[in-house]
């Protein structure tokens, strides 16, 4: 028997005890779901990773600090599209505790037992009566049902929710996680990735929970990338409430929980990427034999952002000279001349390319015609050491500078 | 007086006592030039700086090795464009090593007296009957206006020559320094630049030389970025054959040299970034107030790469709250709170967009006619201390992506 199940239409609301609503406040967008509350009714254990970005927003500064001090007895996330509060200074941190203390006033618990998340706009201050109406509206509307309301909520240039949740049978019963997530645009999560929330029924440690959270976002949403540059508003939490009953305890049940959780990272990590600004390509680059995982990653991630390789994607151009040339500028040693480079559709990929370092007589129709699909594999071998990592990226298309080029107006 | 004056029409034959020519080998491409030969009568010192690239070019190996055992009597450069002779191996190598043998051959001087340059596609071998003809014929057209067609003949995707010369009126006489740079898709050099050849007939020692080329490439090419891309073949080298028979000893004459190299590099890294594929815009990004000079490069750089910024360049959108991110993610550690950010079309810029990390209240049509510009500046001050510099960018435009999505075809 499979021991973790994907639910059909899983969401954030599908483990037990949660309940999510969304309203279109009219933060910026007309018509469409911009505010989101997800309330557990019982206190949840919480964990949560921030941008390293200078440049924080405010209700990443906020939450931080809630984290560190309460990171025990979380009630509700509230969240917001069309404005990300960053840049924002002294009001915005005001308005990010506001929309604690709103959010707690309509679902009484304390300001401290609330999580913020705002996505969008840089540098424009929130309109705080429209968010108020907001978040009185959705508290009215609290449902178990409310999981895919709230992932559509927070989309801002995303084409489609991210969500989903899977059932572990643990040898004390079944636990469910679920999760949800937005990005698509400036992607290049640095420890957490652009609004990620994770749910569990599990009864779960605040410290077990902070450290497996790290163990699975590190494999997911950090090793990802659309366009190399970093939020100011990345977030991924995630929180516990227990309603199952079921403790995570010895080593069995945390195994299969962290196993659980970093699927349900990865699934919501690779929705971001297939819905990558202006993506037409899904790629997984698998570099092998670095020096350290952490040489393996520096590599992979360069490939992953460089604009030539992303561009030679789009064209369905094989150009491995701009993948070993992207390689070769990651900062990491390497001899070129123990280099190999293989592409398939999956792995292990079965195309050569490239042996010590120099083309081996591939024919050039066979490259082009993995790089012609929309998903495909690279598998790089720095023969360096043991250290090895998979990312996954986009390619880079005329639709990502439309987009961007007049994101605001 | 000016003591340092633009030659009109001025080229790396215009210092005494060089000569070149270029032809139509037919390395890659039909029909225009792609092989030159640069020559000096008299043994020249040489400075040369690489590629950090790992998967650095055969020209660039075998030219560190001629400029570490004999940089006291350069004769010659063999330069060719269509292939980059990158990721070939020890035939690669080999090749690289008989363009200097044959060079030497036709221009009756030691094989370890010719530096090699190589462009183009990667991982393709030179067609070596093709290159030898065109040395041999090069050999035999050699002037001292052939300057411009050397400049010529090392373009790939460049749209035009870049080269200049200056004048240095020094205590003991007059020199001449001239040079010729090609690039424009795969620039983020890293201690050099794709293809940079700088001549000059005053009498320079060799490790001063080294010295003042370091300089002035930290000051030019070190700080231009086209896409982020380090290329596998990046060189600059600077030729002194001391023709004007003034010797450059004393504090005036090697500052008043070094101002004018700086000059030279900085104009041809300029060129370089105002022939950037695909590019429709010229930006200037001044950091201020970093921790250290390094500080400020790395925040610069950061935002002179990042894809969001340079969208909004070509969408004439000034997204500053993009410019900030990327800041942010840098690696740098600053506060926010202290940072502030002015454009304007050249130095010192006027408009203030950012105080205190949050947006001044001035008139979005006011920075849009700035951002419409074709040549504009950004000044970022990140209050920290005191470190500044001034780096070059383009803007990233659908023409950039099409030059590249199918650049080997």
């Amino acid at each position: 028997m499979k021991q973790i199940v994907t639910i059909t239409n899983g969401n954030v609301t599908s483990p037990a005890g949660f309940e999510a609503s969304a309203v279109a406040a009219g933060v910026k967008y007309q018509d469409r779901l911009d505010l989101t509350l997800l309330v557990s009714q019982q206190p949840c254990t919480a964990a949560a990773l921030f941008t390293q970005n200078q440049v924080a927003a405010a209700p990443v500064l906020v939450d931080r600090e809630t984290i560190a001090t309460n990171a025990s007895s979380i009630r509700a996330v509230v969240a917001n599209a069309g404005s990300a509060n960053a840049c924002t200074g002294q009001p915005g941190l005001a308005n990010a505790r506001a929309m604690q203390q709103m959010t707690a006033e309509a679902i009484q618990c304390q300001p401290d037992q609330v999580l913020v998340l705002s996505t969008g706009v840089i540098g424009v201050q929130l309109p705080m009566d429209k968010v108020k109406a907001g978040i009185a509206a959705a508290s009215q509307q609290l449902s178990p049902d409310g999981g895919p309301s709230a992932a559509r909520a927070i989309m801002t240039t995303d084409t489609r929710a991210k969500e989903l949740a899977v059932q572990v049978q643990l040898p004390a019963g079944v636990i469910t996680i679920g999760g949800m997530a937005k990005g698509s645009g400036m992607i290049h999560p640095n420890m957490a990735t652009m609004l990620g929330v994770i749910t569990t029924d599990a009864a779960v440690d605040a410290e077990t929970l902070d450290s497996l959270l790290r163990t699975a976002v590190n494999a997911s949403f950090n090793r990802i990338s659309v366009d190399g540059d970093t939020s100011t508003n990345d977030t991924v939490m995630l929180l516990a409430n227990g309603a199952s009953g079921i403790e995570m305890a010895g080593s069995e049940s945390i195994g299969l929980f962290s196993e659980a959780l970093s699927f349900v990272c990865i699934q919501l990590a690779k929705m971001i990427i297939r819905d990558g600004e202006g993506a037409t390509k899904f790629v997984t680059i698998r570099v092998r034999g670095g020096g350290s995982e952490a040489d393996a990653h520096a590599v992979a991630m360069t490939i992953a952002t460089s604009p030539l390789v992303k561009t030679a994607f789009a064209g369905s151009d094989p150009n491995w000279g701009r993948i070993l040339a992207a390689a070769g500028r990651a900062g990491i040693p390497f001899d070129q001349s123990r280099t190999g480079l293989w592409i398939g559709l999956s792995e292990p990929c079965d195309l050569q390319l490239v042996a010590h370092g120099t083309p081996t007589d591939y024919q050039e129709a066979d490259a082009a015609a993995v790089f012609s699909q929309e998903s495909f594999m690279i598998e790089l071998d720095l023969g360096a050491g043991d250290g090895q990592v998979t990312v996954w990226t986009t390619d880079l298309t005329h639709d990502y500078i439309s987009i961007n080029a007049d994101y605001r107006s």
